[in-house]
């Protein structure tokens, strides 16, 4: 999967959606989780759109260099991590001489290999330091995983040449289980977590008070939406952690870095993701003015996507009551810097989210579409100064409770 | 990889080469192993072909109904082994709740998949037989492996709807190590050990006795050119069956089925698979006659691919010394009715070598290559008559041994 996690400074698109609060939240919960699961089914037909496969102009590979700006950042944190709160007991009580490790949304592996590699490697020094604890250092087995519409091919051809790690590919949605019980020591997922199971179902119905006639996303959209895409985010979160709290061993350690928005700004002098998924919706809009799209296409997309808030990701995690938050910070994502013109910015967001648009408006449209974007950006006076981006990356680290 | 096991009935093509004893096989095992440890390093070159990926007319998964009969007629065989020879004492003494199996050599899946129920189902029954040796019936993770350059994606698009085990895509020659040690429980291998992981460099090599002048295979050509295949064969299984005992647990289970050629036959009145390989070689020639393609680009082209007898295979084994053969069988493929026009042997030849060959000869070339073997085929008035085809399965059902 992998992650839209892009920057945009454009002063004409303000954010006025209204943020609810994770208390609201929480006294919806029920009714919330009685709507999902009557969508449960339909989610996996949600996974049919990757990020761009192989290695061209367009293609994820080539255009994800703001995403391993995440990474760089989190490195020392990830490294402190390992080495404060890995828990190898579990390797010697069961004598295995495996240590397995996931990436959940690798997509085709630029950014997901050397995570791994420094992963593996803070692993591989605190396995050398207690090694009395255990009889032997174990061989990492590493799992890549991603949506089953991903190019694995890709992922796997560019496979570094010397690794330390048995490479496995795991297809499918990681909202749902992909690993047997207690099978993964280590679980991994970086700038993928902002990504929705499908989108809300009720902002598509035009029954619905929450139906977002005339946008594609919750930014600036009436309150019912932004709550539709509350609801489903925190749903798919507790998917997620309940998926991966099968699968972990006890004691087994989690890093997310989680793409989201801070929790107070100004929409005046700052801006966010969701605001150029916005501008992208204005584009799609002004398609359907000119009869190039249909409205009716345009009423029935919304981007799935949600960026939450610290506080919001923290009380979705204490209430699935199977992990404990062992660190969580905020990190500045110096990746943002890497986007300097227009036509990057435009190539980098049609790298994410081309294959979802052409499979609703058809691929024919596609280069108008990321061209009026590129104009948008360009005509916006504020736009290649990167300060005024205030997009965050929540690092957390769990630790799996034993049962 | 899975494999090209055709039948060929041809009778303007008997085999003439001289089969050499495992005996004398032996007596060279040194010098062949020395002459191989210079080529490790070329051998992940090999790797870079594979069936023909997708769901297209000439793809492997239109065209390999021949090696599911394979799996039909094995079916029996690997129940009755699962069910007498399985040792699941293991899985209690690590208290493991997960089962590993590996299919080597899965192409993109269309054969695979069946063979894994089977197995799965097998295992799972004995599993119920003797669940108060185990705390829990654990979950099946299943890894499917073949060529880095396999259509991995095809594969996992073909994944059944209902499956009782996780799936798991392994990129790599399975001539080397693919798996940590001791992590695989059950190993699966159809009709892909007759892939030699490289064509034996000699016969490409006109500075060596060994060179296979004018021809693209061993079938009737010199001694020299025999052994060199027989060496690197017996070469290949060693390195197969070393990684395979490093990845398997003490007590773990090996069920291969191997494509070979019966001890002694008549090349007057049967033919075997090399003989078609054989046919494939004269098209190239003639091409070459006709200055299609280069007489010196025949010369340098080799299949790299070897089928071996019953007792070659077992002495091989033998001298393995890491596994005990369970059971070892000749199975009769009734997979060899399944391909009833030279229009279908031709389409399902290109599916298996049409990668390979276009690697080396240029795409250009493959309707006229495949139309003059279609052509050939047809003029044999013998072909369709598949008893003449006395190609065999070997099943070897092996253990490994406890270190």
């Amino acid at each position: 999967m992998a992650q839209y996690y892009a920057t945009l400074h454009c002063s004409q698109y303000p954010r006025t959606c209204v943020r609810i609060t994770s208390s609201s939240l929480a006294d919806s919960n029920c009714r919330t989780e009685l709507n999902m699961s009557s969508t449960t089914k339909e989610s996996s037909l949600s996974g049919l759109y990757a990020m761009n496969g192989g290695g061209g102009q367009y293609s994820y590979a080539q255009n994800s260099s703001y995403q391993r700006g995440v990474i760089d950042v989190a490195k020392p944190v990830i490294e402190e991590g390992i080495a404060a709160k890995l828990d190898i007991s579990h390797l010697s009580s069961t004598q295995t001489s495996t240590f397995r490790i996931a990436d959940f949304g690798c997509s085709t592996g630029r950014n997901s290999f050397p995570a791994i590699q420094m992963i593996t490697q803070a692993i591989e020094k605190k396995l050398i330091t207690e090694k009395g604890l255990i009889t032997r250092i174990p061989e990492f087995h590493v799992f890549f995983n991603d949506q089953l519409m991903n190019d694995f091919n890709t992922l796997f051809q560019s496979l570094p040449p010397q690794i330390n790690y048995y490479a496995v590919g795991v297809p499918g949605p990681f909202h749902g289980r992909l690993f047997p019980k207690a099978s993964l020591d280590f679980a991994y997922c970086s700038c993928a977590l902002n990504w929705l199971s499908q989108v809300p179902k009720d902002v598509a119905d035009h029954m619905s008070p929450a139906w977002n006639k005339g946008k594609v996303h919750y930014t600036g959209a009436k309150q019912e939406v932004v709550k539709a895409y509350s609801y489903h985010y925190a749903h798919d979160i507790k998917s997620f952690l309940e998926a991966r709290a099968a699968e972990l061993v006890a004691g087994g350690l989690m890093a997310l870095l989680v793409p989201a928005d801070p929790a107070f700004k100004s929409s005046a002098t700052s801006f966010t993701t969701p605001t150029e998924i916005d501008l992208l919706g204005s584009c799609l809009l002004d398609m359907a003015k000119k009869g190039i799209i249909s409205e009716q296409k345009v009423d029935t997309f919304n981007f799935p996507l949600y960026f939450t808030i610290p506080q919001e990701l923290k009380e979705i995690i204490e209430r699935s009551n199977s992990f404990t938050i062992e660190r969580m910070e905020i990190l500045d994502n110096p990746g943002k810097r890497t986007l300097c013109s227009a036509k990057a910015r435009a190539t980098y967001l049609r790298a994410v989210f081309e294959e979802m648009l052409t499979n609703h408006f058809g691929s024919e449209v596609m280069d108008e579409l990321f061209d009026c974007y590129e104009k948008k950006i360009a005509a916006s006076p504020h736009f290649l100064d990167p300060d005024n981006e205030k997009s965050i990356i929540i690092f957390v680290l769990l630790k799996r409770k034993a049962e």
